[in-house]
């Protein structure tokens, strides 16, 4: 009998892996990347930067800002050979699998431009990968939204920085700076956070010694999931349905009394207000209208049901609820609320895919059988 | 702060679930699926048999057999918008990429067909599409191999059973009955093995109730690195090298020497020769020829060299070594041995995809923060 180990169910608590990408400290209500404060980064630095940070282990200094940027932007076009089945990709199956799509798309990509093993490879190729993926995700998003409308792709604008790029391309208008400027914090603060399923997911392939598109495939696999964080659409379409302040009280504790689960809060690891929700609420603020308002009273109806009804719980408004405010409130269609996120988070699953490298110890746990006592005898078929 | 646990690297050892679907007991030289050595049955049933073994958890009767291979035979057609697409798939990339183009094709398929989140959903329909993707990735691998040779894809004939109609659609021609029992039983026996890195892929991405599609995307991705078992042409290419029985000893004996490994011995489980890899070797003897013969006498030779200047290792042969001479001596094209055994593999990750689906925990891990102190203060950009 071989020594085992008996994990708890979801390897909750497990540390699978040392990192030094970051961490998340939910009693704290505290995150970073790397040595900084994610929030204070998302508030004080471009999305660019805090992908070099994340990608290069680092923040740039000015000069190398531009020449990162610049390699973004060289990253952000497409093959010939994916333009050419982007129509075909954009029009299959239903509304909700524009994840689905996405993961197509990157996978093609990954065939056409031939990603090799990151066992044994140059570390700077893995870079490369990583960053083609980066900078070609949202392109690949935007035109897969548009092509499916009837409406041709655009082409991204760099010099808009990465927020604006992806605004435009969505739109085909002008963004306007403050739009630009949330949208910036809102990808910045969701690039990374611990070892979610699809970070985990993507180090798990990344284990085997497989190149960068399927490490990215796999998480968006995961990432697609409904137990997934990062709908924030789900949020919305509740506070949809409340419509008015003054039926928000009577709303939320006919839900909660019911038993239903209320989008956007709550949260795996936080046992406080969640950081990224805290700051997207003063971004909503700075922004205003009518939905912030409700937004925000229907918050505070929220909280204070939970916590009545669902006393110990520390059920606390998470990163969905105000990222579906913000995205609304920017113009971004709702059904790009999860691919807007997916921008961000490739960034986080291409630091771990990269770290991973690092490690070249393929994950391959046990399990317990708990079937009939083998063997048996096969019966004659 | 939380209790945390720390796993040892790879997460060897460490039970992460209870499972039905089998078990490997690697100091025993024995693996078994549900209650049934599996050699035993890749010996004496078919593998439809054993796929309904896997997926619906026993063996069917006669009748139940002929349903289930019906309801296989219809889920190997493909959809029109799949095959408009796999000319283009099949071109793309370099030729190692053959399981990337697979990903494409699978997870294209996958979208079409608007595969549902499992999370929720009914188990029939969670089986009824992992039947689709056993029943059509043999099509979609055959008819990216030959379209990208310049060939027409050929259609399925159930009627030759599962390995029958993979030799009939790689060579469109009638396959011998010795071939078509020889690649039954290598099919059959490699169904499952554990938690293997592409298994516990599947797994972590169902836990976040993704649909079937993602999670058999994510297994083939992490299947493609060259960490994970599984590519028995570079055991073959070996025999090449040696070309002649008289030049086994040397060529060996100088491999070990030089600390090269050997591929095709060896394996992270067993501590005994792979029981796979005996029961394929007695296939190979029944085949006969010079290749056979070859193998077998430099097998010899290797075990001990390796018994000798490796001693206390226990390096016996596995399952990539005699899996190559068998499939060689079928005629299967070199480039499409690893595409083989995915085609039985994706079986055993349906199973653990199912059997995922009935423990909605998702695999969210802990890592150990080794970085610089944080927070340290944001650098002005």
């Amino acid at each position: 009998m071989e020594q085992t180990l008996l994990a708890p169910a979801g390897l909750k608590g497990v540390v699978v892996a040392d990192t030094t990408t970051g961490d998340v400290r939910g009693s704290e209500g505290f995150y970073h990347y790397r040595q900084y404060s994610a929030v204070e980064l998302a508030r004080t630095r471009s999305f660019e930067d805090v992908c070099h940070l994340m990608l290069e282990g680092e923040l740039p200094d000015p000069e190398r800002s531009r020449a990162f940027a610049a390699r973004l932007a060289d990253a952000a076009g497409l093959p010939a050979g994916l333009e050419a089945l982007l129509p075909a990709i954009a029009r299959s199956g239903p509304d909700r699998a524009s994840l689905a799509r996405l993961r197509t798309a990157v996978s093609h990509l990954g065939a056409i431009e031939g990603f090799a093993p990151t066992w044994g490879a140059d570390p700077e190729q893995v870079r490369a990968d990583v960053l083609r993926l980066v900078g070609s995700v949202p392109t690949i998003q935007a035109a897969l939204h548009r092509l499916r409308r009837g409406e041709q792709p655009l082409a991204p604008r760099p010099e808009l920085g990465a927020a604006g790029s992806w605004l435009w391309m969505l739109s085909g208008r002008e963004p306007e700076p403050a739009h630009r400027n949330a949208i910036t914090a809102y990808l910045t603060s969701t690039v990374d956070h611990g070892f979610s399923a699809s970070t985990f997911t993507a180090r798990v392939v990344t284990s085997s010694g497989s190149d960068v598109a399927s490490a990215v495939v796999g998480a968006i696999g995961t990432f697609a999931g409904p137990l997934h964080g990062g709908a924030p659409d789900r949020a919305l379409d509740a506070l949809d349905e409340i419509g008015t302040p003054d039926r928000a009280r009577d709303w939320v504790r006919e839900r909660v009394a019911a038993g239903d689960r209320i989008m956007g809060f709550g949260h795996a690891v936080y046992r406080t207000m969640d950081p990224r929700a805290a700051m997207l609420r003063e971004i909503a603020l700075e922004l205003g209208g009518p939905l912030v308002d409700l937004a925000v009273q229907v918050e505070a109806e929220v909280v204070s049901a939970l916590a009545e009804l669902k006393p110990g719980r520390e059920l606390h408004t998470n990163v969905e609820y105000y990222a579906g405010v913000v995205m609304e409130r920017c113009g971004i269609p709702r059904e790009m609320f999860t691919p807007t996120f997916a921008t961000a988070r490739i960034v986080g699953w291409g630091a771990h895919i990269l770290e991973q490298t690092t490690s070249p110890r393929i994950f391959r746990p046990s399990a317990r059988y708990t079937g009939p006592e083998a063997p048996a005898p096969v019966p004659v078929g």
